[in-house]
């Protein structure tokens, strides 16, 4: 059974084009290339009741995994935990074991400057607070732990904003969590381009070689404009190991090629 | 009173993560700048059911606008204006004018290419097929007309998914609207850079920067490590034309340069 994953993202500076939004991407990719079918990405602003918003709609959908990334850090509008907290009804506490983990990232930066201590400032303890009954997953890079909120239906999994951040914890521990639950599905994809023909053309080849390839899914992405047309054709399939994924896609490669053939069109296999 | 925008894209390659979301955040800037508050933006998946639910929930919050981008265009998965008309109740049918516009350019492309006629396929009026009472915008570049839907409380633009595409129309239709709409408003913003400062350090500065300074937005954004930083500080302003907002930016920087030189931390004014 395919697993569903929803990606929430937490930040203003997505909302006013300031940031490209390159964690979802990011973890999209992961996701997929997991067996994990990514169902929808929300970004949201940093406000409170925003994230609790979201948090709810998407709880509701029921997906097996909701990530978010951002909100995490020590200022005022890092809000993500508090919005969580919110929306699942529960408390904002410390928690000892987070609370562990900024402290000895505190101690390590004022060994490394010489000072005697770093004083644990109410900023600084703001990010060992969790929901009640949720656990902080080690950051490897950052200081801000990630958070782990077991549901019912749902694996909520807390990030920070900052990328390399993200990404470390995502392959230090979220990787497995995922991989684990996917089981053996395995996603496989292959582009192939088209020169002098019209996406429009293409579209009647394109329903044929669905219909002939159940599991297959082609999309055309037109990179030039409808009239002088170089068209990426992204061929995907989602399947489980050892159904003979790579096979059935070329199988339907190789058809769409024949069919593009057919109506004077130009298949390059690089962009 | 500042208008508010959603935005919603529509499109598989973005949540297997193979195409990074540069429209949205193109959108977002260009919104912002003309005194927007963007509130959110939903990626959802090329399927129709999925598209439907979107638009609904989306005009359920009542933003003033809402753009769509993706899913335009002549192949099978092309399904926006299908779950648009979905969510709207409303039924599919051909449009006058949006099929003349479509039928134009294939004329345009036979004449290019010194053939006769290039034939209306099923694919290609499809293009032309909108939600009743949609109005179709002119495509400068590209085939699929954007589309217009006036509804009672939210205005709902629908662009192509091709950022040549999306852009050209915002920049010829869409932007005078958005404009006339947030009348007088105006986003300043600028950033400045603080070195041998933890962000923890910061926070309680930008607390009172902030209380000090209504109207403004202060967010900071750690580049580095918590031990080894460099911190963007990003001071932002929505206001009316006329409200000296340039000036009350000014003012929370200065304060923000003092306070942080107090703690001694190191401004610098560029990345």
């Amino acid at each position: 059974m395919t697993r569903e994953m929803e990606i929430i993202c937490v930040g203003n500076e997505l909302l006013i084009g300031k940031t490209l939004n390159t964690n979802a991407q990011w973890i999209a990719k992961q996701a997929t290339a997991l067996g994990i079918n990514v169902k929808r990405v929300t970004v949201v602003a940093d406000d409170v009741n925003e994230i609790a918003t979201a948090i709810r709609e998407t709880l509701k959908r029921k997906s097996h995994f909701v990530i978010t990334t951002g909100g995490l850090g020590p200022t005022f509008d890092d809000k993500t935990l508090e919005g969580i907290a919110e929306a699942l009804n529960r408390k904002l506490a410390v928690n000892d074991e987070a609370l562990k983990m900024v402290r000895e990232k505190y101690e390590a930066y004022a060994m490394e400057k010489g000072m005697e201590t770093v004083e644990l400032t109410p900023a600084r303890i703001k990010m060992a607070m969790l929901p009640e009954k949720a656990e902080p997953i080690p950051n490897p890079v950052g200081t801000a732990p990630g958070v782990q909120v077991d549901l019912e239906e749902t694996m909520l999994i807390v990030l920070p904003g900052v990328p390399s951040e993200m990404e470390a914890i995502f392959h230090e521990t979220v990787a497995s969590l995922l991989k684990q639950a996917s089981g053996k599905s395995v996603f496989y994809e292959k582009s192939i381009y088209a020169d002098s023909v019209m996406e429009s053309s293409l579209a009647p080849l394109i329903d044929k070689v669905m219909r002939d390839n159940p599991g297959v899914y082609v999309k055309s992405h037109p990179k030039g404009r409808e009239n002088r047309s170089h068209i990426e054709i992204h061929v995907s399939i989602t399947a489980r190991e050892g159904e003979k994924s790579e096979e059935k896609l070329q199988k339907a490669i190789t058809q769409l090629c024949s069919e593009i053939g057919k109506i004077g069109g130009k298949v390059v296999l690089t962009s």
